[in-house]
């Protein structure tokens, strides 16, 4: 799929009777982009530079594929206004309405690269803020402060524990927002100062990144952000499907100058291809770290789907940094060696529950935990590297 | 559903075994409040006041039912944090990534009533707006500009003919964004210019309320609604799903003096029940109008969808406004009568291309096929009400 400097290129899957799959296509281009019949359409600059075009229809392989067609249409680039959120009303805004339609992929065209943020530091950046630049390269450990309902002191205890057991990136729980009994200003400065008290016990064993859940409308982010900066947090998580697309661009991306970890909720009312929306577009609007639901966990997506989510959050895009996946969702130590097998060492490994559900199923601490999921990852992590090549991409 | 005043009430359908109906019910309580399991929670205040519990579990009835069940859960008010993004979050944040699980239901708690913006105007909000607020009622006419790629004086010409012919809301197609061919700024001063134009020249025969669309984030939306302020537009459009739900709620209701028309753009990608998204939740957001692709057009809503979205957007709801129904997608004017007979006069009628498709399909000029449309529901509003008492619901 090409896209020359002003057309950009959109791939969907269609359910259509073969004798009507063109007529189709045909009506999805209009509704994509001038939503009105061609024949009414009186002004040339419009029938020859702002309706969408279709460029190929192809019926879909296989058994499974009876009744599909893969279809990609070009569309103008002005007709995003080089914005976020246009952009996907032009990729998906009508069509999410009308159930034939999947929205299977996107080809930015170089003005769209060049006017989408993109993440700020990238796969490479946040092991720089992590102090972890030097390789050989090994996994990233995350975990989540949890269960909403503690108070800034109880989340301010456990952030430091894991902080002591090494964890790279400490995370809120994504429905950690700001309520009552936990508001933002006053756990956020309870939770960083408690990371800085182990660090200083630490010493310079490494550093531990804490990214606080941000919520709500613009002027609360800002607010948040402010505390951000002022309480010297080192990255901040955010959920873009609740909180808009628009906001992450323009807020978050914009005046954040930390690393930005992108969760999937709400996310996955779907119909858009999930590599695509967490690994493609979320890397594009700004996100450093991309949060997904991994096989085999609570959620749905099967190997192949998490495979092309990494693959898409690290492989060439322009001059647009690689970005980290962020396995997820009901995973446990034991996994860790599989993990990286499957992703490579250029991965953030997210273990949350499994550190404190543990606490009852085996007797351990929470401390013990988090530091044998700490030291399995660094294990696994030599391992990796001397089995294979650094790599940026999983094995295929 | 009740809900006590800390507590409110989701509905949900799952897909499930007999067998396992329960342990998934609760498993879908744990991951959308703590996200952990509940013998990893110490707190007795989390246990007891924050993990959202099971109410009800009812197998859906009928032969479509067949594995399928209602479950109805139970939420603390305060996990949202007053606030609707986190709200959206409690409800379907990490289950949008389940596919066994959809949305139906959602009964507020006194408290989130109070704390959730509302319409500003409603339904007779927007009445008295348009100067229509003494009875008999009629149908309110609305119609879109377009195609995006008019310039704004092309864009102005258009709207002054839909406002010669009485049209009581000119939207902008929700596509026509912020592109350089038609700048948010100069486009919309150039189209509310022509309706004062033609409002003068018709004299106190109407008014027309203009509703540019606003996209982007939120600096760029606050400079929208300066212009909007400036220009003296009356009323705007939003797409909430792309624009993000926290920044309809904070932003645009708590600073658009104007009516509020939601757009359902990107509001498709299902799974979760489109009257209770676009009929009960948006209205609790903000919006004074919802529009929704009606039955029998280019979409896929079928009839009794429709008309649960408008019981939705009128129904009695605390103390919240009614809001317009605004049936809209590929509407014809032939449809006028039927649609009045179908939503009553407490409705907007939202005519697009049809006015435009039809100057080449019968020869009329666009003004006579909209002041045909404004006759023929003006015409439909006196016959409703000869026929039927004010009614602020659909027929049964």
């Amino acid at each position: 799929m090409s896209a020359g400097p002003e057309r950009f290129c959109a791939a969907y899957r269609l359910r259509a009777d073969a004798s009507q799959v063109q007529a189709r296509a045909r009506a999805l281009a209009l509704e994509q982009s001038i939503e009105m019949p061609l024949e009414a359409v009186a002004q040339p600059f419009v029938r020859d530079h702002i309706v969408a075009q279709v460029v190929s229809i192809e019926p879909v392989d296989g058994p499974a594929g009876a009744g599909l067609f893969d279809v990609k249409l070009s569309f103008a680039t002005r007709t995003t206004g080089l914005e976020a959120g246009q952009l996907l009303n032009m990729l998906f805004g009508n069509c999410s309405l009308q159930p034939d339609v999947e929205l299977l992929g996107f080809e930015p065209s170089d003005e769209l690269l060049r006017a989408l943020p993109g993440p700020r530091f990238g796969l490479e950046g946040v092991r720089r803020a992590l102090g972890l630049d030097a390789r050989p390269a090994r996994a990233l450990t995350c975990t989540a402060l949890k269960p909403q309902g503690l108070s800034p002191q109880q989340l301010g205890e456990l952030a430091g524990t894991f902080a002591r057991a090494g964890i790279d990136v400490i995370k809120d729980d994504h429905g950690i927002a700001d309520q009552d009994y936990a508001p933002f200003a006053a756990r956020v400065a309870a939770v960083q100062r408690a990371i800085g008290r182990a660090a200083a016990e630490r010493g310079d064993a490494g550093r531990t990144l804490y990214a606080p859940t941000l919520s709500g409308g613009p002027r609360r982010l800002a607010d948040q952000l402010r505390v951000v900066r002022e309480e010297g947090v080192g990255a901040v998580l955010i959920c873009p499907m609740l909180s808009g697309v628009p906001t992450l661009v323009e807020l978050v991306r914009a005046e954040a100058a930390v690393p930005i970890l992108a969760h999937p909720a709400f996310a996955g009312n779907v119909r858009i291809d999930p590599a695509l929306l967490l690994g493609r577009l979320f890397r594009l609007f700004g996100a450093d770290a991309t949060i997904f639901p991994n096989f085999g966990g609570r959620f749905c997506y099967d190997r192949d789907t998490c495979r092309a989510i990494a693959r898409f959050a690290r492989e060439p895009l322009g001059g647009v940094p690689a970005v980290l996946p962020v396995p997820a969702g009901g995973m446990s130590i034991e996994r860790v060696d599989e993990m990286i097998r499957e992703f490579g060492t250029d991965v953030m490994l997210l273990i949350g529950g499994n550190l404190l559900s543990a606490v009852c199923a085996a007797g351990d601490s929470v401390l013990a935990r988090a530091t044998a999921f700490v030291e399995r990852v660094r294990r696994a992590g030599s391992l990796a590297q001397a089995n294979q090549p650094a790599c940026t991409a999983p094995a295929p």
